[in-house]
């Protein structure tokens, strides 16, 4: 039912290519992860996202436990069915937004006391309770219950947050039970590359079936999480499926391949896309502006979305302009088929040996910009 | 490259089957029209509209003159080209919306003088100039411009409005040049079955590619504005197509099929969409209600729309509650489907000469309801 192959590695840096197999198809690594956060892509329909190439979906356990509730989706046939997504799924654990969206009470070490950010509703979350939840979401991959501690902060605070996170972890393997889900553990320790061994280290005693890297892109720059990374992905096992959280940018992730990671998630294509910012290779474009009026090309040159092969820049322009519900959506779809493109050409110069050409083809993917620099978190 | 012939007529009323011909293709009538206000259905793709089985989209001058302009939408390859939708296209001339819409500082009997709703620009319309704006929008069938009186008004005032209809609608026919579009004449003359059947009168006299009854649905009882139907209709030429505008729901669509009306359009399916209300053959969902929370039925039984194929009632009912513009999407979708098979059904019905058994089908059709019930004119 499940599997992860290394099919090629790169000569020149730690990527490499690989195929994960789940019970709901097969996803082609390194992979970008499109974010359905309530069990929906913004704008998107399941068909338009499977036509942008994605072969995975994430959803955020947070959310949907919030509304409409784990038990309301089980109750209508689970996520998959509830989503009209038929491919594969990974559920978060909801650690991530729990740290930075609710009103927190008290975080012990048992777990995490808050409000709901919807309708201030109190509300607990400890490793069983995530656990538990995304079993009734029904995910493929499931995540490890974690501690996200924004940065910067103490060294004391990390430290304390990454023996939360092992110990979480540990508990929350011991709470899963359905062997048609997959679990991964999340190394954490903030910039600290001591902590982060360490967490790498006991979280692979445990044992897991892949392992995230957390707790990055959350405010450090791009220099430091690719340092960080560098040294933390080649401590993570070489034959398990590697995911780094919440990334990101076109240079952040064709780095983060270079370093090991075989998969992304990002909320980037879509909430770019609605507020009329645009990806191609050379760049970003601002669909609002005037210079695009009369401009009756694509919004990217030889891109085959259904927006770039049935619409002008003008018209999506015209879209934003009026406040025409199309305008994001049509955005998205550009821009959730450009992350496919990048990952479908990363994916084909590994098999080739060249990876090294992708900033010469993706001149975007040299651009000194991070996502944090355009103010991007979960969606 | 334009015809329209009467395949079949009802012998227990007025109502016929037909087929129009235009130069983007082939309209089956009795038709409904979707209304792309500004070269778009609010939240559904030209190619999602074409799978709900329309044949043909409504386009608004007023709106589209607004913004983008139609030097720019003529630049950008005319209306088809811009919007992404190569089958047919109807637009209005603009003169219901001016007298809705804009503020109004004059008009005369040589024109409109208003101020555009969206920046308040001084604008101008006058028959040349709405002909022009429709000739750059390059519509299949476009209207002549007309002024349509709300109701109440008094007997002078619609009077009033009827001269200037019949001098505007001359003028209109003078100013007209490109032989790819059709040229319809709309009769005014609100409630008064004479001033209406001497404007249909004069506007024969000069002489349209099909004829409009325009200036209902503005504020009439539903048994007021058939009453109209039921004398003007018949005064219409035989062999030319009759187009209802602004209507309507699916009771003023079945009575109006009855009376001899061939086109209607309407904002309906996509406006009450938006706001969570569905339409089916049963009567009326409101999407947003608790009791639809863990249904994991169609939004309509036997419905073959894509929504109904794929979502659930508890999912679309997640999509309001929780703000995602898919619920919209999916909703817009569904109605639109709703009303194709309604005009569908209509028109096996007539086929096959027993159009009586269509409010047995749908009961909706039943339903003393009128559009302005719940508040729908222009979009």
């Amino acid at each position: 039912m499940f599997g992860f192959q290394v099919l090629a590695r790169d000569t020149q840096s730690g990527a490499r290519l690989g195929c994960l197999t789940t019970p709901h198809g097969v996803i082609d690594t390194p992979a970008f992860m499109p974010v359905g956060t309530r069990g929906a892509i913004k704008g998107v329909t399941p068909r338009q996202l499977a036509e942008t190439g994605a072969q995975i979906m994430l959803g955020n356990t947070y959310h949907l436990q919030v509304r409409p509730g784990a038990d309301c989706v089980a109750q209508l046939g689970g996520l998959h069915h509830f989503s009209g997504w038929h491919r594969p799924i990974l559920t978060d654990s909801g650690g991530f937004q729990v740290f930075s969206l609710a009103e927190i009470n008290k975080i012990t070490d048992e777990g995490v006391a808050f409000q709901s950010h919807f309708d201030g509703a109190p509300m607990w979350f400890d490793p069983p309770t995530s656990i538990a939840i995304q079993e009734q979401l029904g995910a493929d991959i499931i995540m490890a219950f974690d501690q996200c501690q924004p940065l910067p902060c103490s060294a004391e605070e990390v430290s304390r947050a990454v023996e939360r996170t092992v110990r979480w972890a540990e508990q929350s393997k011991q709470a899963h039970q359905r062997e048609d889900q997959w679990l991964f553990g999340i190394v954490q320790g903030g910039l600290d590359v001591d902590l982060r061994a360490s967490c790498a280290r006991r979280l692979i005693e445990i044992g897991f079936d892949g392992y995230a890297v957390g707790g990055l892109s959350v405010g450090e720059s791009h220099e430091e999480m690719i340092a960080v990374l560098g040294q933390v992905t080649p401590m993570l096992p070489a034959d398990r499926p590697r995911y780094l959280m919440g990334v990101g940018m076109p240079r952040d992730i064709v780095e983060s391949v270079k370093r090991g990671i075989d998969m992304f998630d990002c909320v980037l294509p879509t909430r770019n896309g609605r507020n009329a910012h645009v990806f191609t290779a050379g760049g970003r474009l601002k669909m609002r502006n005037q210079q695009h009026r009369l401009a009756d090309e694509p919004l990217e040159d030889g891109c085959d979305c259904y927006t770039c092969a049935n619409f002008s820049r003008g018209y999506v322009r015209h879209l934003f302009i009026t406040g025409e519900m199309l305008g994001p959506t049509l955005a998205s779809i550009h821009n959730l088929r450009f992350f496919q493109r990048l990952m479908a050409r990363i994916r084909h110069l590994l098999r080739i040996g060249k990876l090294e050409t992708i900033t010469r083809e993706y001149p975007i993917a040299g651009e000194p910009v991070s996502g944090q620099d355009i103010g991007f978190t979960a969606e």
